[in-house]
């Protein structure tokens, strides 16, 4: 079975295919869009994508894309995100003097460098890719910060483990692909729709779920893709395929433009 | 008058700056932090930051930080966003074999870079950034993908302007400071509230906007930081400091954990 992730192979994706599909043989793509174009054409049999972070917000492309692709989300996952020093092999702590990520892992590790006065933090395009920088250019002043699994990727060493300042820092990623078998065991959904802009609309359509004492678990409101400021919604809803959603999903469709649900699925946790 | 930005000078912040406050002296800052730092402690008298993009979504760490500090909102500002490819003096299109800027631009350049196949894409930490970068280090052949301003902040030579693949591509910026006065032609208000987590709870907050008549412009759940899938509720209102809009947030008052009003001030656009 093979799994696309976007991103380099040793990053957070990387991780979460691996812990999701243990026996998968994962897949990198360089972008969002052709990770979901292998899924649609069935070069792969799945796909596993960030969705959001607890600290740095949702992932807006792959909500756009899980919206105009024909693609369903089977599982979700919730990663704690560790960040690691790793570095060239034989260059130690001491003769760090540059310190290379993505932006978002730099500014996850504050901590770590305020207390590092003479350390410059170098802003890089991805977490894994700072790794294989540091190690194929074999830079004997300099480390990268990146998940475990992009030391052994690599051939870096581990100088720190654990770095992040905050220790509730998680990722939510999706299973995603174009099967749209239920799982027996699920109980949460994730749902788009688009309404007319008029007042009190929202109010109506959140109230399919309410009078079918429905709970939600998310809503965000993303701009229309060519159409700005008007506004998709997507919601979760804490329902597998039941009475109560079928019939609040129906009940939905007489007031909104479109309704597509993009996956029913076993939640992650519990509650 | 001083006005922070997160960025380098000739940043898409820095066009904006200059297009709300065009006598203002423009403050570059490194981290968005450092801009609210700035605001808070009157070093500055205001700052101009993006909230979300029509393509992009949000900026999820300047709701965060909308919520956490002592700031108000007092304008926006939709800045179309245009795309230029930039070069060191005398460098022709037909030298450029690498192209330097920040992911997000480069992914809205895909027509472009896609018509070049012997066009090498490299992901950069700012547009701005990477205009100084092929200028300063005279790379005869490389350009950056960067806002038209970044060629005069940095002696760079314009080879193609607009060329992003999708025009309807527009940055909401916020005007914020530490003053609490609301602008008479205000018509408009930004909201933050959180929820205990209770089944039909949202539904029941939008009712006290809904029963008042009152309609939204956007809503969107951020996760609270340090308690993972607990969320705050980001919304706005399409009303300034009238008797609906107090007793509506009055009512929130009795519904919700928490009420900040961020700001109150007048719509960018009519309606």
């Amino acid at each position: 079975m093979k799994v696309a992730i976007q991103g380099e192979l040793g990053s957070f994706s990387h991780e979460a295919a691996g812990r999701m599909l243990p026996s998968a043989r994962v897949v990198p793509c360089a972008r969002s869009a052709e990770v979901f174009d292998q899924v649609e054409s069935r070069k792969v049999q799945a796909a596993v994508i960030p969705i959001e972070n607890s600290l740095a917000g949702s992932v807006a492309e792959h909500y756009d894309l899980l919206l105009s692709r024909e693609v369903f989300i089977h599982r979700e996952f919730h990663l704690r995100i560790r960040h690691n020093l790793i570095a060239p092999p034989g260059v130690r702590l001491e003769a760090v003097r540059r310190v290379f990520s993505h932006p978002v892992a730099l500014d996850q590790c504050r901590n770590f460098l305020r207390t590092r006065p003479k350390v410059q933090a170098v802003p890089f395009y991805d977490t894994a890719g700072s790794v294989r920088h540091v190690v194929e250019e074999n830079l004997r002043d300099a480390a990268a910060i990146a998940p475990r699994q992009a030391a052994a990727q690599y051939g870096g060493r581990l100088l720190q483990t654990g770095i992040e300042d905050d220790r509730q820092n998680y990722t939510r990623f999706l299973l995603i692909s174009r099967s749209k078998g239920v799982s027996r065991a699920a109980n949460k959904s994730s749902i788009a729709f688009a309404l007319q802009n008029i007042p009190g609309v929202l109010f109506k359509a959140l109230s399919v779920f309410a009078l079918r004492d429905i709970d939600l678990s998310k809503i965000e409101s993303r701009p229309m893709r060519g159409r700005p400021w008007e506004y998709v919604f997507f919601v979760d809803i804490m329902r597998g395929d039941d009475d109560d959603a079928r019939n609040a999903l129906r009940h939905l469709g007489e007031l909104a433009e479109f309704v597509k649900v993009l996956g029913v699925y076993p939640s992650a946790k519990s509650g």
